[in-house]
């Protein structure tokens, strides 16, 4: 049996040391820290990449975390900090403290750096700026009077820009001079004497010329420059849809400012499409590496939506109490309607939302998406409503029962697919997001009317 | 009036440019079509990329969209079939007809035509296939053995490696006489005499070395190797934790068989987040685009698990109807408790969905992860019991009942947080998709509970 088991984790760690750190080693690491081994830790940590010791430190309990940073902070590698999850990097940048932090943001990429300082709160970011070279700290300071989420924090300034006259010998030799290039590059840009970008050239492409061809016959000259205030989203927009690796920032008047590369692209897609799932569900976004109470808090605020939908529900119920004293049938039978109609609505919802994110849903096929959804809902309407008032017609031996289900059903799934798809389309017209409210008024909406209907017409029609 | 309306949509349109395609010029294109006007829908489409063809194929209504592709077949770029969304593809790829695509695929990456066959149906892919000239065919067929989502299928054989003893000097004078090298790339791959990769080499590194120096000294040696039968999911997670560009893929023994490019990758992440929103919302990943009766049927399909769970939950219902008549208030009341548990369900199963997804999630932190979620699932029961209850009391003058929905509803929280929690972990162990399945499970699960606890708690301490 021991054999067994040292064999199946063995079998998982070989799985799993493809991404450099497997379960086992943090098992290992987590004792060892426990012990106060640090010979043993330091062995541990030592062959990782700066991505897997980070991820070793997200996996830890708080207690050991502290301990392990401890141990790290005389040699500690700011790579690390590049790559922790937001919530984890505000306690370790928290423990390390000013001097340690001022540091290893003046040892990183213009980007990274920014990452990091973007998210200390006002006091300590002041605190932090000051202990960095002021080379370094004048570029901080400019690129954080930008808005969040905008490309200028995204980017970075190291860039390689050459101009059009030069010829593959000039840039080849300037480049192995150079001692201030970007640490990686897959692009040069082409910059007009006003220090504009009129082109780009691909390294796989300058590798293939010969040293007398100028730069201006091998550049590609329709280049994507990206405003400065661009979102975040449209910039990941635009590095999927064009496959770029790369691409120039420029500011207002259209000179070079900095560069971002699609591994900074990378991180945005995630991060947006994690956003809306979150929102939809109503977690938020970092719930999963936020301590027991914060989490507790949110849930709860978001969870207060529903209690008010709910309230709401029940005082709708109430108004037909007698109705349902008389036929207790209804009682039975009415959740059905407030629920197929809440699905169907959330899944219209969804579609939308992606749609909207997506740029596949635009002016120009508005109507024909609104005319879609309203035909699927009055199908699926008269699906469900067919299937569940037949089952309700039999159930009770009351055909009128079924009828009246069937009717609300109808109408309700109508008014879910309707809504589900316009809402969200309004939502985004007034610049909010849809992802966080459509969801919250639909289901609201279905609720109420779902009650509503079913026990109106039944008290209407059968009692 | 006029004036102003035009000057709203050249605001609009500027926006839109960036993306090189804008809604104005989708209407005119529109427009163009209707009237048959060929030689405007050539001078709308010829100055636009690849990508925007696509975009302006997905946009148009399906009847324009076929007459557009009868223009766009004497000169058809192939690249716009790499990017259409796939349902709209099937149909473009229907409509050229097998030789056209057959000498679109000669022409495409190998990935990209890979892409392009893989979703032809069996009949269709060997017509195809027959037309490709022998040298593509072999290696199409080869690589079509390799199961879907592996990273066999996301590779491309293009590649370019080079010995460890060559010099700088030999490696750029390689480059520049090979011509089947690939179109893009941003990493050489370095080689051992049996083809297995032992380092690597970014561009931008290798341009600033001095020509005489040998690539063993400056090749990267911790590269990571992908196995051709990596799920692209794991792929996707190794590019974004390393910040990958481009990795070797290697077969069985470690010989390199192709690379993997971060724009692959981008669309892979972006599929995957994608997936499970859809999954999430019990809907088709590709329901956008789907026709009108496919969307309904897919959805009808989807909505039958809430009919049968609504279902169960009326039986439920139904064994409490003396219970109901006698104390109406808990037809008003009862659609609380389920509907609490279950919303507070579904932000636990959200959020362990995708914490597993992305690995955040793993053996060592998992009951740390439960013991959370255990205690959020009894503080937000409290919370939500207390204030509901005492609503309740207020409501119907009654502290009993406030005291049974009160209980019900921190018993149910706790189950749904467990619950929430416990099932994806279980689903994910069991080798299937937790975002699929562990949703309908546990919203069954809160719904019957959600009921049978608030009535059976009133029949047995109320009425």
């Amino acid at each position: 049996m021991v054999e067994k088991e040292h064999f199946q984790i063995a079998d998982q760690e070989e799985n799993e040391t493809l991404y450099g750190v497997s379960q086992d080693t943090i098992r290992a690491l987590e004792e060892a820290l426990e012990e106060n081994n640090t010979e043993l830790v330091g062995r541990l940590i030592e062959p990782l990449h700066a991505a897997d010791v980070a991820t070793v430190i997200e996996y830890l309990p708080p207690t050991l975390r502290h301990t392990l940073i401890e141990l790290l902070r005389p040699t500690f590698d700011p790579e690390i900090l590049a790559d922790l999850n937001d919530i984890v990097r505000e306690e370790v940048v928290e423990q390390l403290g000013t001097q340690d932090i001022a540091e290893a943001i003046s040892k990183l990429k213009s980007d990274d750096a920014l990452a990091l300082i973007e998210y200390l709160d006002e006091d300590k970011r002041k605190e932090v700026l000051k202990s960095i070279p002021v080379r370094e700290r004048v570029i901080l300071e400019e690129v954080l009077t930008y808005p969040e989420d905008s490309a200028a924090r995204l980017m970075q300034r190291e860039i390689v820009c050459v101009p059009s006259f030069w010829t593959v010998a000039d840039t080849l030799q300037y480049m192995g001079k150079e001692k201030n290039l970007p640490e990686k590059f897959y692009d040069l840009f082409v910059v007009d004497p006003k220090h504009m970008p009129i082109g780009g050239v691909p390294l796989s492409l300058l590798l293939r010329q010969s040293p007398t061809t100028k730069i201006r016959d091998i550049m590609m000259v329709d280049i994507k420059r990206i405003p400065t205030l661009m979102d975040q989203e449209e910039v990941a927009l635009l590095f999927r849809k064009y496959g770029l690796v790369s691409a120039p920032v420029v500011d207002e008047v259209g000179r070079i400012v900095g560069m971002i590369t699609v591994d900074d692209v990378v991180y945005v897609i995630e991060e947006e499409a994690e956003k809306d799932i979150m929102l939809l569900a109503r977690v938020n976004e970092s719930d999963f590496f936020e301590p027991l109470l914060s989490t507790s808090y949110s849930r709860i605020r978001w969870l207060m939506i529903t209690l008010l939908n709910m309230i709401m529900a029940a005082t709708v119920i109430s108004q037909f109490q007698e109705t349902i004293e008389k036929m207790v049938a209804l009682a039975v039978l009415m959740p059905i309607n407030a629920a197929m109609s809440g699905n169907a609505g959330m899944q219209v919802v969804t579609v939308t939302v992606r749609a909207i994110a997506t740029r596949e849903l635009g002016g120009v096929n508005m109507s024909r998406a609104i005319w879609k959804e309203v035909l699927v809902g009055l199908i699926n309407g008269v699906v469900f409503g067919g299937v569940m008032g037949a089952i309700a017609a039999f159930w009770f031996a009351d055909p009128a029962l079924g009828i009246v289900l069937g009717g609300a059903l109808i109408l309700n799934m109508m008014v879910a697919a309707v809504g589900g798809v316009i809402m969200p389309i309004l939502i985004d017209k007034m610049d909010m997001d849809p992802a966080i409210s459509a969801g919250p008024i639909l289901t609201t909406t279905t609720d109420l009317l779902g009650f509503a209907t079913f026990l109106g017409f039944a008290k209407l029609f059968l009692v």
